[in-house]
Order: C-alpha cells, then structure tokens, then sequence
C-alpha cells in the first residue's frame, strides 16, 4: 500500500495511491481514516511531503563506502562509528517532489546529494527490542539529505550545511510492507544513474537505531529516521540540474536545483 | 502580558495570565485568539508546555564563563565560538513545569541543569536584519537543557546527552514585552540559588541568532530559540532534588527530578 499527501484547490489531504489515481482518505493515516468514494488522478493534485515531523532523526554515517569515499575526499580518517548514535535535521527544510532545491547565493559548496531510505513512525513507542522495532514503522518514504560540504567543515554545527530551507526533500509516498534492510536506492541526475546501493550494507539497521532511539526517547505518530547514503555522492548539485532518488516501491522523489542569486 | 497553555478535564486551550488568575482565550496565540469571559484559577489548570516547536534551534556555547568553567572542569580547551552556528533539539524531550526530570538507569552521568532563556516565533520570517529580528518574536519563556556530561563526552552527536525523554523542560508561560538582552535568570535547587547571570552577557544576541538563522532558515509560529546558559552549571542534579529556572517576569520553571531504577 501506498500513501501520500496531497493538496487540491488549498484542502490538503491523505491518499492511497495506486499507479496514477489516488483514494482520498478521509482522517489521517497516522491516527485512523477511511477510505472515501473520491478519486482523482495523481496528477491533478500536488503531491505534499508524506509527512511533517515533530522529531526528525538522522542517521548520519551508517555505510561504510560513504565514510570512506568522504575520507579520500577530504583527507580525514572519520573512523566507523562503534554505535548507532542518531543525529538531527530540522523540518523548515523539508520540501516535497517537484519543488526546487534552491542553493544559497552565498554557499561555499560544493553542494550534494545524499539519497537515503526514510522510515516513518506510525505508532507511539517506548523500549522496543531489535526484534520488535519494525512493528512501530507505518511504512518507509525516500529523503535527499542535502548537504554543503564547504559549511559542514566550517561551521561548529551542521545548522546551515543541511537544513537551509529546501535542503530536505522528502517523498513522494510512504509504502508499506517492505523489509528495510533489502532495497536498492539509486539516485540519478538529469536522468542518468550517478549512484546506486543496498540498504542491506547498513553498518546498523533500521531496527537497531529504533531499538537504541526507544531506550531514552519515546517514538511518535509521524516522527521520521533518515537512514543515511552509501558510496560517492557526486557529481556536485548545480544550477540547472534535475535530482532524483529512486526506489521501486516507493517512487521518485524529483526535484530540480536552482542556484539563488545574490 | 503573559501567555500559558493549559489543560482541564482533557480539553487544551491558550490563557492570559495574570497573576493566579487565567483568561481562557479562543483560538491560537500564533495565529489570532480573543478573551472569552471564562476565567479560571491557575491553581485548577494544568499548564502544558507553552508551544510545541516544530524547528528547536538551541544556541549552545553562548557565553564566556560557561565555556571556561567547562573547561577547567574538563581539561579541555574549547574556544569562544567566532559566530552564532545554531543547533538542534528534538520535542519529545519537553516537559511542562511541574513535571518530573526522570534521569535513565544506565545515564553515566554527571547530569547537570542549563537554564536558558528561550526566545518564542510569533511570526513566520525570512532575512530579517539584525535592527529588526526580534519583530518575530511573540516573547520569552525559560529552559532547562538538561544535560548529560558523560554522554555528551561519549557519544558522536548529543543525541542522549540532551534529548531523553524529560530533559527539555519548558515554560511556564510566554512574557511579551522583554528586553532579551537585559534580563536575570537564577537558578535554583531545592529552594537555594546556585546560578545566577545576566541576559547581557551573551557572546551572540537574540537579535543576532535570528538574523543568522533567518539567512537560511524561514522561521515559522511556535518554533523556539534557546539561547544558551552562563557560568557552572552544579551542584550535579540527583534523585529527589527540586531544579527551578526562574526570571521575574516570565515565572518560575519548577521540575523535580528523579532518578530512574534499572
């Protein structure tokens, strides 16, 4: 099954989609809904970000092709991390499919993608065991974690070199019933596959991080966990560019990139 | 004027408070509300947190004799930061004043209080000058950024250190009307005051982090900035003391703390 977000004529709600048409729900998926007897083509609605987070997670380094593409790159000797700690974004930046990715006039760069395999909260939970984690998960959606490499060496913090405005694009759906760990993710430029990888070369799988987040923090309806990008993220994003991150079941998560002038 | 979230018999509502006395307002401080002719006494509400953000920006190192202290505590030697990079918190962390700072089993410790000063969005914003940043701002409430040293050492991002469950209290109410930059907050444990400083010494301004955020960075109703806390933060917090942040104007943030049992 399939979910989105949409918005036709300013009332925005849940869907089911199935290939082109959409099921409008009536109530939220993340509370309870039913489905309606309206449908519409995908097409004639905007499609929205599946959801908006109160707790954003990321999972930051968690393949180990990424850490060591980004070493040779930069020259560091970033070990692999000996345990799921989880790291933050901020939902301002959060943007759906089809909106522009839009690059601060002033940014060092070079700027990039980072395709990742989103899983979104479904149910209120507290101390789930590795074994049980999946059971809090409505379904998994698609993230760009995008990132300015020039202000995540400058800055004390990761505040600008990944959560400018339109530096999360999230989507398009939340499909169910996949296994996590057994997904290719690929990402392509103006068409053209640039990179593309197994979720099961996690270093610590989705279970894991919910398991370790649900020791000291409690999961809610909508909550989302990026579970972070493998190998090379280039080419660099530029003005001009269409960037999408593709996986079968979910869909393609599309977004042009502008360069902002100054 | 001083604004409060409160519940009763399980509905929520916005109040005007004045004294011990609460106007119940209809419809939402950070979009548009009136009085209503039902008054309560405080004493009958259970006041919530004043907002629930969806983007948490915290100051972190924002004052000179905190950044020493923690220094010669640690034998570390962490500079003065040369300008005003935001981070994050998460909102599953908040809690109301009144409620309980629960300190998990295994938390390696020492865990101390940070009492802050919290700037609340009013008004959605883009590219505000400095000269103007705080027309966004709805007023000012008070923080604790509980915090786990011992995490905070261990671990790669602050994820536990700062974010369990509890370790973000906040409240009790919303003052409109302050000068951010010229306000005392104290800090107290079991009735006796162990901190205290002025707003005035803040290495970067309110009106500073607002403009640098808004740079990138659209501000939206509800979303918190916390602007750090001065000097030493001890004595380390433990199982049964009373931990109080407390600023004239805004009121007295009061939450107990306990430790939990493995």
């Amino acid at each position: 099954m399939k979910f989105g977000r949409f918005e036709q004529q300013g009332r925005v709600f849940f869907g089911a989609v199935e290939g082109d048409q959409v099921t409008e729900l009536e109530g939220s998926i993340f509370e309870t809904y039913k489905a309606t007897s309206e449908k519409h083509a995908l097409s004639a609605l905007k499609t929205l970000v599946p959801c908006m987070p109160y707790n954003f997670y990321c999972a930051g380094l968690n393949y180990a092709a990424h850490i060591e593409w980004a070493n040779q790159r930069k020259g560091t000797q970033t070990k692999l991390p000996d345990k799921a700690d989880v790291g933050y974004r901020s939902p301002n930046a959060l943007i759906a499919t089809g909106e522009t990715i839009v690059i601060p006039a002033d940014a060092p760069g070079p700027v990039q993608y980072e395709g990742e395999l989103v899983a979104v909260i479904g149910k209120k939970a507290r101390n789930l065991s590795e074994k049980d984690a999946l059971s809090c998960v409505l379904g998994y959606t698609l993230g760009n974690d995008v990132s300015d490499r020039g202000w995540q060496k400058s800055d004390r913090t990761l505040w600008r070199a990944k959560n400018c405005d339109t530096y999360k694009p999230l989507g398009p759906f939340i499909a169910t019933g996949l296994d996590p760990m057994n997904l290719t993710i690929a990402i392509k430029i103006d068409g053209k596959v640039v990179s593309e990888y197994s979720t099961a070369k996690m270093l610590f799988s989705a279970q894991r991080y919910l398991a370790e987040i649900s020791k000291y923090m409690t999961l809610w309806p909508g909550d989302v966990l990026w579970l972070g990008t493998d190998g090379a993220t280039i080419p660099d994003l530029a003005d001009g560019m269409l960037c999408e991150v593709v996986q079968n079941d979910i869909g393609v998560l599309a977004n042009p990139v502008r360069r902002a002038r100054a």
